[in-house]
């Protein structure tokens, strides 16, 4: 059995986010990790790192059972879950679907989910057109609450678009709402969208996502550590979010309840040191109120536009965000002395150059050197009884 | 004449933002300020520094103006000013509309306002049954766009209820939009409500609020510092703004867009060592624009309820606001281990305790014991074929 056929065994073996079975394979190698599942028997000195580290106490409590125990529980799960196993046909299925397997040092790799360590999946199914190490060099994961309102949705849709237009890749996890409506504005922006799955690169979940899915194979890919066929769960579902963290520079949360798939993302993207943000909604929103926790915790940066976004997760200097700015109106082009000589003038009937120095709190001289420039300007005019606001403005 | 007639005078001598006539005020005293004004003739000591601050460069350059001529210009303008004013008169004026005068040292002077140090108003016009000390000492003011939308008139008054039923004080500005919402809303709840106008309190602008206004006095307090009758212009708006900080204890902008007063209240509160909070609204909205900057920026907290806003301004850890939370799903309280197992139970075929064991990746005899608590609980029930979801849940 070669690297890849245990990979593919692996997948069935463990769920992703069992870390013992990481660490096995990070120190033995796919193959070997196999097979000493196949011999029902782990190497003693894993076996005495497994003590240790419980015994510190540093690799989660479980209650009162033994380390020991609970090796050789995982052990037999493992051993359960082999015994069905046929990498051989997996591949197969795979590939007849059209899919491609990639493992760690897999020319499309994207490297940067080395990034989650004893976490790295074993091995990514991918099914699309696009490269996945090329589409997420440079990307953001736009994501958010499948229960999406109309704003929220119009937001992904937006940030899809602007951010693919913008040459950054959008990783998203193909769900109903935001997700979906990010890869939607990506694919519509004519560029690659990455969507993770919690469920085999075959199985259509959502199933009203057939065409979507369709869509990101013609135009991005499908990404799933799950073998074929595999449906989702709650579970894996959470696990998948890691990926989606790990794969991208950034993760935009743009809409979310406060306890949702989306902030445990952000929580993978924090623990990954990747940048955070959240777009804000209306307070009145219940899926805007987790985006605003983050915000208020000081966990995500308030994001408002796909610019800011890039501002954030590109190169220092070289993208930043236009500066926001009101309109530039004539009158804030004047000097303070002759605004407040301005706003010393009459509407309607005119006041003589004393009465507008007085309400102005400036000497006469300088009215009147004012008034000039302030008519030239178009701003004032001279009526039969001193000066008056010219009707219509400059 | 008496400090109080001095103040009344100084009034309408210069406008509120003159730091210079601030300092003059401050070092000699408003009599004494008025005799020196009166004279023609500053006291050489003033001149003095007033020379070194300038030619030190630290009082504010104004272009190629030396600055004897500039001082010069100033105390021409105060004395034009000073000829046309009669503080007896215009006392007598704010009685008989009912208001009342008060000055530094006054039991209703709010001593917050030494904060403005050389900005602080020479004297307050007060219209109104509330006490404006009692109102401020712990308040918080609510404040934004005039062009407010549905959405920020709405989170304005709910503000406005909810600070006043707490006992927090409502200080904003009499304009329309946000801050007529909030006074409204403070009003709904008995609250008394600080309305600070940028024009003489018997002036009633905008217009349309003659019943707001009305309710303010009879609930709460109507403040200037403009002596009766002045007009508000664009500029008194702006220094106006700087009570509205200096009163209370944080400023909240509900709506705001990237240039407006709101943003310059803002300001004045960062500038007052104040708390600053802004309410997030739709990206899609320009009216929270300037609130979303104010919140990149770093210099407004994020803030949702009038709840975090107490959290805010109010005493540490007496005043914590509502951790938010989702709701608690009975499957949230389950072990990681029930809860693996339970998402490997089929819906509607049952499957036996084995198919579940390796679905789940957990050995037998933890499928069994799982099943047990899962079915006690009602989460799984036996059918002929082994175990599925209860139908409808526990």
């Amino acid at each position: 059995m070669n690297d890849r056929l245990a990979r593919v065994s692996l997948m069935r073996l463990a769920e992703p986010d069992d870390t013992v079975m990481g660490r096995l394979v990070a120190a033995y190698g796919p193959e070997a990790a196999v097979a000493q599942i196949r011999a029902g028997r782990l190497d003693p000195e894993f076996v005495r790192w497994f003590a240790d580290v419980h015994r510190n106490g540093s690799g989660g409590a479980r209650g009162r059972e033994e380390p020991m125990e609970r090796l050789d529980r995982l052990l037999a799960s493992w051993s359960a879950r082999l015994e069905g196993t046929d990498p051989g046909r997996d591949l197969a299925e795979g590939e007849r679907t059209g899919a491609r397997l990639i493992t760690p040092g897999s020319p499309e790799w994207p490297t940067q989910l080395d990034d989650l360590e004893e976490l790295r999946p074993r091995a990514l199914w991918l099914w699309g057109e696009a490269n996945l190490r090329l589409s997420c060099v440079r990307s953001v994961a736009v994501v958010g609450s499948r229960a999406a309102t109309p704003y929220g949705a119009h937001i992904a849709a937006e940030f899809g678009a602007e951010l693919g237009s913008r040459g950054y890749g959008v990783v998203s996890g193909g769900a109903y709402g935001i997700d979906g409506a990010a890869h939607r504005g990506a694919l519509a922006g004519g560029t690659p969208t990455v969507a993770v799955l919690a469920c085999g690169v075959d199985v259509t979940y959502p199933s009203a996502h057939h065409d979507l899915f369709a869509a990101v194979r013609e135009q991005g890919v499908l990404v799933s550590e799950c073998p074929m066929g595999v449906r989702p769960t709650r579970p894996r579902f959470l696990i998948r979010n890691r990926l989606i963290a790990a794969l991208s520079r950034g993760t935009v949360i743009v809409e979310a309840a406060v306890r949702s798939g989306a902030i445990n993302t952000a929580g993978h993207a924090v623990a990954l040191n990747r940048h955070l943000a959240a777009v804000p909604g209306p307070v009145t929103s219940d899926t805007s109120a987790g985006c605003h926790r983050l915000i208020r915790q000081g966990a995500a940066t308030c994001v408002t536009t796909p610019e800011e976004m890039i501002e954030l997760v590109g190169t220092i200097g070289d993208d930043l965000a236009p500066e926001l700015r009101g309109p530039v109106l004539p009158r804030d082009t004047l000097s303070a002395e002759l605004r407040r000589v301005l706003e010393a003038v009459p509407a309607r009937t005119g006041a003589g150059p004393a009465t507008i120095a007085v309400t102005a709190g400036v000497d006469l001289e300088t009215v009147l050197s004012c008034l000039g420039g302030l008519a030239a300007a178009g701003y004032v005019e001279r009526v039969r009884r001193g000066w008056r606001l010219r009707p219509g403005g400059p």
